[in-house]
């Protein structure tokens, strides 16, 4: 596999140079001055990116799957209430992970595909008259199937119900790609990673707290140590951290906030959006359906591809790797050998995504589809060309 | 603080130039056959700097405070009795963390400064004839006090009272610089991270689990996820992480340990006796003691360095900082103040610590101590230019 | 512009990475032992990659205009006679710079588009039966109008004229790209950089002389100090440099033989030829023509492309930087604004290609030209996809 | 040798890392409008640091060497008179190449160790009636000897000569470093390199000329192509070079300016003295010279140091490589063996300083001098400390 060629995974995205530098750093001491000048600036900027003027942000030297885990043992008991719904791999496996710690969850089964039912979420929190359920989950962009919920509707849902459950949000392959809102939204947990919008190396779980989710993190009983957000508190007001943090990762989220900003998230999310909607100007073109159900839910940082009955959409991935050096994702559980993915989040532009086309649409022929070579490719161009804005434009 | 100068913290220490590179990649598909290139010779690297055949290494995009968490969560359940030595910070947090996860804590209280007393662990595990204790903590070298214990009498001291209690070790300032033999020793679970002797970035944690640790990872009840190792073991099998790895710096680890390994690990070992014997000549000739008890436990890693009474040991470190750009460890916990730490571990050359040695005996002097300028670098210089072996080299 | 897109400028190429780490190295002392392992393997790669046992290499902190001068002064006094044919810029600078140090260049001025006319080389050197031409020039491959000439045949005409002027090829933009044959084809002095073939920083004169050359440095007479290869022959005799050499771009230098190398010379130029042809596919499916006049010119390392009559070419080098932020190259001299150039030569995969193509699509599209978007791209992509061999791969 | 440790060669010199990371840049097309973006600042820069408002300031992909051709070509003819002083290697080397260059040298022979004979030059001006000695060279920093000269006093030799002979000054060593007056001292051509005061890799030539300089580059007749400051000229003119510019050392030039002239030249040079100084300090207590005959001509980027007589003071330089791991700088010429040069211009702190120091006194005293271990190192420190200003700090 060629390291020229761009990666079309659902992240780690392709990283812009100045990005790859600022995390490249020499060893800084972490009990000095200095780290605070860096971690300080960081947390601004991510509360910033969440939208939101009162979270708390934490910053754990883990993944995205650290990150939920904070969310839930910062927060919750053994034996506490959960609701979530199921449409995808990354929704289910933070469904496990609350079963793992002990957790009740009530799981709403929701065909892949599709977004959360916030409706279904709104009668269960509304026949839930005690307010047994401590904790509502939902996934904001299934990276699985390139499904985006409305994560509005969720806080509708609660607000309908009249139901005090904190709202804990998977934005891992949404923030910093897609628009999101956590204080508008009543997000209580906001959970991300350094590798998707952020365009950052894999190694660090990014988290917000709300005011509300701070207030019960005493009397959570699950035991942690590491995720424990009080002592990561405790170390940020001493400019520290409570063990060693991952400077160089820190050095660039604070570059990445800057950039982000500066480019103005309404801005970053249109260029993913004008990314985005030229691959599936390509999989119409090539006569395919995505795996999101319908255009409410498309997600505009990967896209879940259904490949024809009888072919192994996974085919695909295996010969853009070995014959054509590049990184397509496949299809996870349910969705396994059904579709294949390509990311389009992160640091990139049109020049690069139609390269990424190109290379599905030859794998396709390769491989026996009755696809045109070319023909995805033209729809994209000319959606492409067409677009009155600035070119999207991966930062330096 | 200049990023020319050395830093002489006692971890992250400096990096090689080669080892920054390896860490700085693109982005690769960490789902393609790729991944597995770099994951299994860094696993299979780790094992030889371990010393162990049998072990199985785990390696978490996390810190070395993961990685005690990875031992606990792994093999105990909530109840769980556990003997351990408190005897500086390090002890002491992994002390704390075993009760904020509800287990049983024994605590030899022993001073800062000694090693831990295998001849009490040895009375109270002859005592224990239920053999209700299921692990012993040890911490093989304490960063705060510059301290190193003799796990081998550890290990004796288990087998004298016929006691079947696991053995984890904290290795986190000594795998990688000073002898450390998990197989011989019968380490059960072996704790380190990547930004110490392995000379890396802060952001993994690395751990073994010997073969008799791994039967008990099905009953241990402590819930965990995110450090769970069956999801790893399972994910390696695949070439793959159950999340998203760190995959710079595995490949990074990967070059530390053929680094490590070509040079030889009692080369190594050596390298650092040698720089850490000029340190402690310097210290001799200042006047001054280290706060490591006796030189059977004098730290090949780190020292910490005792002051007159009366003087804050850490306006050292402070004024180091400020006027010479250099960064020295402080005094932590019970020594607060009362010791400064030179850290003398990973790439480090007899010429990098001179001028350590040097910029503390100005601070000394700056300060006020009775120190005569020259004195703490000749006796360093006399210990270096005799050795016959070839120079301490750091890596390219 | 974005740095992520590739570029398709005729040099400086896209550089794998591992080529700019080896360039980015620390300080080294140029006058230790050390640098020789630098210098000599360098300079044994460039001898292979010439195809040449006998050459003598010089490298020069300089750029390939410097290795033209290389080769004017050192072999040559005021006055001789040189022999040159101009087929496009780079051929008529080179004229230029002869005239400029007072050589009398006998011009055969050949139609832009067109090869060297060996023919006419040989009627003239056969005229010469004083033997008076000292050297004639021959440019291999005209970066300007994407034109490779024929050296093998400019060797026969001298031999055919039984002539002993000596032979200087311009190989900048061939060598490492497409086939060099210094010693068959009798060349005495050879011409490149670093910034083409082999994929690195521009930065380095690379010229190789013959044994026949070596014999007139003495009684050459141009002025020359900087370029003087009797004070390089004698540095390196010591492992060192009449100055301060580019350390960095000599490492590169070494490790890109090594590379090109361990490819395989036949393999890189097949690779060339395989992107080249892709490119020249598409053209063909425009409806373009290239400036080469016939498919035995047909350069593997740029394409110039004419655009209809009326046309400014330039213009879609401008609107792809501006727009879409892809490099392309302009025309030059007589075919400025007739033809835009894509540069295919050093690290490029047949991904990277198809991103260039595309691009170039949607800039004649958006300008007007009668063009079907897509219509490259596919011709290409058919191409691409049906060649048996490996993948083009650009190195890591 | 270790890359850690410093270098104390006098230059290249030890780099920062921020210019490490500008000079590794991406391939950018030089012929886009981003080239001028990169180009004009960095001659903007380079104007202010040779505090020159009315210097064309030209840059070659070359080094000082090539600066020196630069300033010879563009100015004179073949037989043109030249006034020139030799006292150490890097002024014989000038000399030379002008004598290749069948330029009529009067070269005064001024003992190693002095500086330039400003009296002698106005003698030799002021007898030079018919005004035929067209340029007069001048070293400003002999970097084989430590030795700078005061150019302040030349500009006056000429002056009361009333002489119109063009100044050109070799600044290598000392521009960025020690105080340098283009404008004030009326330097028609003032020469450097990139990897001197300015901190980069070597690779470029930076020549700034006056416009009395300019005026006579039509009637030059020596020829030149790769050094004609014309075609520069030419090529700044439309944001381009005569040929392929070395991108990223221009970038990295570029941001060294920003640096010198953010952290202010005045402080550059205090910097530099107060480093010099306690290098100095460290000879004097060994008891031993410098070859720099008097204060008023110590150098303050380079001393050389004389070593007893019967001693080869290149085994120094040997031994600190070979087992030390640090580079020092040979005696050259008539000083060769009879000093040892250490080399403290660019990126350099107190504490880097010291190590030196240190290194070289282990040296000789395993070579058997009679020297204090320590007792060099203890006067730098008692001087670095004892400094009111702000530390020594090498930029990030």
């Amino acid at each position: 596999m060629s390291f020229q060629n761009p990666v079309f995974i659902p992240g780690p995205t392709n990283m812009p140079e100045v990005l790859r530098k600022a995390v490249d750093m020499p060893t800084l001491d972490h009990r000095s001055p200095l780290f605070g000048q860096i971690l300080h600036p960081a947390i601004a900027g991510v509360k910033q990116v969440l939208k939101s003027k009162s979270a708390e942000v934490f910053i754990f030297p883990a993944s995205g799957t650290g990150g939920w885990e904070t969310a839930l043992t910062n927060t919750l008991s053994a034996g506490d209430k959960i609701l979530a719904a199921r449409n995808g791999m990354f929704s289910h496996r933070w469904i496990d992970m609350c079963q793992r710690h002990d957790l009740d969850v009530t799981i709403v089964e929701t065909p892949w595909g599709e977004g959360l039912p916030a409706d279904r979420y709104e009668e269960i929190l509304t026949a839930d008259t005690n307010h047994e359920i401590q904790a509502v989950l939902a996934t904001h962009n299934e990276t699985a199937t390139g499904v985006k919920s409305d994560i509005a509707a969720v806080r509708r849902a609660l607000d309908a119900a009249g139901h005090p459950a904190l709202l804990f949000v998977d934005g891992v392959s949404s923030i910093a790609s897609m628009d999101f809102r956590m204080e508008e939204w009543g997000v209580d947990v906001a959970v991300t990673g350094s590798q998707k919008g952020f365009m950052l190396p894999a190694g660090l779980a990014i988290v917000g707290f709300s005011p509300k989710a701070m207030e019960v993190i005493e009397t959570a009983k699950l035991p942690r140590t590491f995720f424990d957000v009080r002592d990561m508190a405790a170390g940020y007001a001493n400019n520290a951290y409570p063990y060693t943090p991952a400077v160089g990762l820190l050095n660039g989220l604070k570059l990445s906030c800057d950039m982000l900003l500066g480019e103005g998230l309404e801005n970053v999310f249109a260029r993913h959006n004008r990314i985005a909607s030229g691959v599936r100007a390509a999989v119409g073109a090539w006569g395919l359906d995505l795996c999101a159900a319908s255009p409410d839910v498309y997600s505009d940082s990967v896209s879940a591809i259904r490949t024809p009955e009888g072919f192994n959409a996974t085919d695909i991935v295996t010969l853009a790797a070995e014959k054509y050096g590049v990184a397509f994702g496949v299809g996870l559980g349910e969705v396994a050998g059904k579709v294949f993915r390509i990311g389009h989040l992160g640091s990139l532009t049109d020049v690069m995504a139609l390269s990424g086309i190109a290379t599905a649409e030859m794998c396709m022929v390769d491989l026996g589809l009755d696809i045109t070579l070319g023909s995805g490719v033209a729809a994209a161009q000319d959606y492409y060309r067409n677009q009155d804005a600035a070119p999207a434009k991966a930062a330096a």
